[in-house]
């Protein structure tokens, strides 16, 4: 309920064109009604900018389609993370505009697509194993409105490949950067950049690597200013934060 | 040395007006000067649009005044964060617009204070222990040039204090939002905002709290999307990324 | 034995009619017949409250069997938890009433089913992977004769779902809140109840998830008071503490 | 507003007798006011069913008393935990009723006491330097309205001494059972008893403990049913849910 | 070479009937010769009691027999443990004599048998599914010439069952102590008995447990005097152990 | 009670020389006086083979000297490990006989010292900083009636200095061996020795040290068989366990 | 672009033989080309010394032996480690002279060898579990031109079997060493040598092992002077580490 | 004993000038004589070509000046690391030419210097905090014999300034990489050289550093070749093992 149907309701129970039970009963369900969300089905777009996103791990075929359908009946756009091949070709099977997007281990559906916002979210990955997460990235944010610009295999070991793409990486708006093994991408791009940058550290590597946590606590740690961080391989959350980013600096 | 400057030493060879010596000499130091960064001093604010900031904690009084002083040569503002009483005496002897923000143990000289842009930056504090984190962060966000609001002691054991903030809080540009203990107001503050949240975890807390480590593991698993993560404790560095955020929102 | 046997076997000594040797037969067994307990056949019911419940992980569907059989002897209740599809169709088998819950992964014979005493003990999910923990604990708390309210789905993401389910939620005498990711919930539903709430981290999440242990600090550190806490994904558990306290309501 | 309150406003809109711009705005303040609970001075009690309690450790004496005022303004009772002899020294100045529990590291002011409900919390600890965090808990049951029931030095390794005051112990509605070291003996009273069992894992012991690690994982793991654990040396969490469950079980 | 040994060769060098050269080479390999060990294959009985033990796992059956033909060519004992059944058929096909323990996941040869020393080392396991390390330490034990008291199901959630047998148990000359979950069992038992108890830790157990870290931490804990501990699931390790003091109390 | 007096008890009923009610009373006691233990005064040395011990660590002065006049009021022998000055001073306050063994940390009174039984107990110490831990176990294994050889700074770093005791250790019938930093020692000593083994990690060292954490890991996982393994820093333990095998091969 | 590269384009654009355009691009891509190494084809053999090396995990065949070719193109040295049978089996179709180092699980192509410098690199293996990691090692080392001893199953357990190489293993110019369990081979080989050691923990074990966590602290923390570590189980990192000392020692 | 002199001595058996029983003697003492070191006191330069050296952390002044004076009786040089001013001004009282290394935590006596060997070490540090360690790796080398370059504050946030000493980077023999908070540095500079880089983590930083393990995983984990680690804080180990690779590199 906004507050202008709140205004109305109360001027039609004045004018005794509503009748007290039934305003009742409106203003009673306000716990919820009254908050400026109501429930998942109608409001998730209005209060997060974006349609719920479905992780696909853990659920079956079915269920990812179910709830697939019921978001596509009211929101032009779907994307489902973390798909299996059985995932992906049941969810084309349902929607014919579906896109697997095999290397994010993404399906899409954009019906239309959303117009993109200007500015450049630049996803950067150290190695050619990181791909995948950074991939996520880069597909999350495109299905959310905003142009890409992928750098791939510019670990820090070999530092002149990253200094050859500097003049975009300072160009974009956000920049995302996604590094495995010791993670110190971030850290020597975040000394480069005055924009945002979100690490997303990822659980490729061996032995000490723990699973990714050695490039996590690197980000965490990380003595360039301005670097934030997200969960361990989680491409989707660094993309989701630098779209609403970029939302903001295109003055939505 | 910019494009335009490299073309125009050329030219002057070309027209004998510049000695090749000389040219080379500018050429030979290449690597640092032809990358948009030259030396500490002159590029840092050129870069990253804020000069060097000095972590207080492990240097002496007298180490603070000292690096203070070359930053203050060259640029308006000076922000030291984690001092001591000693190092707040002391760099209010040798500064006399120092100011010493106790609670956020940061020290501040602004001559004068940068303009601020439009849009505001919420900090939000779950708990009282948590408020100097919280004011490092909005002592940071201020100095850097942002309108700053505080919102204290809105933890999720008495969620409506939550909800009796929540238009000021959504009409924020970017949230940093500050727990301790189980750290999870971020998790319920980025279900209910469509703009970028930055969580920072801190070390308040005992037993199977691990210095904060709880809490950084709540905000790293957090299912609200788009919500990032800084280090433990870590309000400084918070508060440069809301900052290079809310700048980007104002078009610089 | 109880004192009154004691007392009575006494007697019978100094009576004659209890020969020495039997009655020093009947001490012997003391150590173990003077507790209240005396083998786990006979008095694990009349000690705790509800006869031993099999763990299915790491046993064979024959040995399981074998354990169902005695325990049903004796017992008009089995609870077989964790069990795999072979273990539930090798116990229908052999247990004409014999119900597979195959959400909860348990398998229960009620021959009669326990009545149900009064009181409700809600069972709350965060998220729908959370399901398979919050079905063991629910169908657990069946079992042992308590009326069981699901509520699922409430993540703090949108906690207005969890808003809209608060007056039955408040009025459950025990809350069960099973939460994976970062275990958020527990706390915010323990800041709004009064009755006793146990929370049930779970492993559902991945990276700095690190199996559960994220939403397990979580709930450790929560701030809000009187909340207890299992082992992660123990639903088991949860609601063997939850029936105790309920049957404690009821006045058992 | 009541769901009373609500219909009696409508009503009057109707009426006339109050105006629509009165009426909308005291739906408008709906989402705080429609929850049953309001600001944190008046309805703490009622939502929680005790007053606001103070966690003495990283506040100065006189935000503790000044705290302390505002709760005693309300309410008969407060409790003051983990406080240092100069918070005990300030706060016995202040309230003339204030009582120092040494052992307990607590402040109560009861004006008047809360009349004792029945039935029996017993505090169990498993060795003489357990007893602070054991106290923590005795004095947060007492000053809650339980009778406490103190059972001190009956740890596993001289288990006789347990077993020697097993009839009080299974006379107990609820039980907190706190052990450092390796903390079996929560485990082994719960094999004893049908009644909730709320365990305290202490920080007390050295090495490979971890500050408390070790006894919290035997809690957590324990093949007990129906223990549930708190944090490591949180004896006042555990004491404010077995109150929770002892006014559940005396029909409040 | 042994001292006599050595007297004699020099002395044959003085009557000439040893050449020097032939000395000289003798005393040349004295830096193994002269430690009380010379080559793994002739002195490992020796210097420890038995011959080498063949840790199965990670060993192909080809190697596993190889290594066993090697040990059997000297010594009349052979134990291999953590084999697969692949081990076990390669190894019966080779070895006539070979036994398969299945439950111990270990194979035998024997000829003959040791003759078993006096003094009983009892093998105690919590529950059911700690029987296979439970099996390795027994099987382990007898191997190397110790009569075993098995000892199953003894969990300190029904104690009882424990003192039952407690007898028996204060009989032993050596406890080993078998336990997983939270790893109570060993010390309960260790505040019962005077003689020597080896706690090993097992991996049973889910969530919170680490894979037997839990356990683990317990028994290095335990406030039980004179318990020592072996790695997670070592159940060889501590019937090695166990075997070595009751050689020593048997006079060897 | 034991079964002797039992019986002659029960003859004692019966022949009418004992009343019912004394008879009664005394196996009405039974829960412990059944178990061959009875009260913490007077049992523990009849169970263990060694009066209670005092951890000095976490209590007073005067608490400690209250513990120990009980103790010595029964036993001719006391240790109180853990000791600061203040301890040891109020302790030879006390009791006159009291010996301060300051490297071990410990106090003892022996009046007289038990007989010394044979066989030897080696405690070996790797470096200089192991040496408190190394004297706690030397000064307890004394106090309980072993002989003891020192062998000190015998670490991995120059092996040829342990080579050197090599006949001297090899004739100990237990070996406890101290080590921090990288723990290696005991793996060492464990190949060239058929005796058991017991190794004491200390908290020595820095760094990755993870205070004794490395030690303890090393030994856990010691490829030496028959290695078992005490507490970080517990070398009253590693003693207490040693002379219990000691006594064995005493045959006590 | 070299110094007299640079100095003779400028001399170029003086003399105008080169035109300014020309010039200006040479130096506007500087910030590579003035850094010593230019693209990754190129530079990386003069940066490092030798080509790139494909860590073949996580990599598809082809995707392998399209890298390699690329490598191929330009050095006569190719080194993929990590290989499953299927990336070996691509490789050798692929490439005539490729040779599958089962064992060491890596592919090389030399052609022709690079020839052996002077001093030899000992690769020590405590067991015959480490061996896979120490001929990766030992492959490493040969195709990068150095002279390997290998020195295997000399573990600490049976001390002796070190000693009996060990003239050889001092000969050595540089040691590494690879120990898994509690991987203590290290240190002690590290007391007796005077060159540079590199020690490889692996992850051969089980419980408290960690997945080689204990033998890398172990290293770490090593007494012995002059040790330095790897990743677990980084046998090409070790042998790379030692091939650049070597070339040192040769003059390179 | 060399083999000419065992040869001898065999011959003078022979010969009858030297008893068996002397003869018997000497190479009874054989399994430490045979090896190349003897004692502690004479052998250890020999061995590892630098005398002791003292670790003071946990030694009194006292002890630390009795043991350097034993050392300088056979050698010129001392180092004592890890010192407090206390330890300083006794060693200065004792050894006129003692040098106190304050920012090292080091002192060194040297009588006289060691004559520096060609090649030069080069000491990088991240920060100004990670000083003290760099010092004390910088002291280290050159009291061992060696040119030290030291190059501070060239962390990866202000990448410029690490290019800037790039060529003299480059031209050392061996590099000592000192990084605390994320640790980024060594696996930047070891894509930059081919020569050895030890990395030094260092305890620098806050919250989710916990004590160094940032910054320590992050160097195991370097996707860098060739880049080995020592301990965090262990300047001294670092640059140990950089001198003996120096030495090597010098014919030594």
């Amino acid at each position: 309920m906004t507050p202008n149907q709140a205004r109305e309701l109360l001027e039609a129970v004045r004018a005794g064109t509503a009748p007290v039970a039934e305003a009742f009963k409106a203003f009673a369900a306000a716990p919820v009604e009254h908050l400026p969300f109501a429930t998942i089905d109608t409001h998730r777009t209005l209060r997060k900018g974006f349609p719920e996103v479905i992780f696909g791990a853990g659920k079956t075929p079915e269920q990812t389609v179910a709830i697939a359908k019921r978001i596509l009946a009211r929101d032009g756009q779907l994307l489902v993370t973390r798909v299996t091949p059985a995932h992906a070709a049941r969810l084309k099977r349902s929607f014919r505009k579906a896109v697997h997007h095999e290397d994010a281990r993404c399906v899409t559906v954009e019906q239309p697509p959303l117009p993109k916002r200007p500015g450049i979210i630049a996803v950067l990955a150290a190695g050619t194993s990181d791909l995948p997460v950074a991939e996520e990235a880069a597909v999350t944010a495109e299905v959310m409105g905003n142009h890409v610009l992928r750098i791939h295999d510019v670990g820090v070991s070999g530092i002149h490949r990253l200094f050859a793409r500097l003049p975009e990486i300072q160009a974009a708006n956000v920049l995302i950067v996604v590094a495995g093994m010791e993670g110190a991408l971030p850290s020597v791009v975040g000394g480069l950049v005055r924009r945002p940058l979100i690490a997303v550290p990822t659980s490729v590597g061996y032995g000490a690597n723990f699973g990714g946590l050695a490039a996590l606590l690197t980000s965490l740690n990380s003595c360039a200013s301005g670097l934030t961080v997200v969960n361990i391989d989680n491409g989707f959350g660094a993309a989701y934060a630098a779209s609403q980013i970029n939302a903001l600096a295109a003055g939505e």
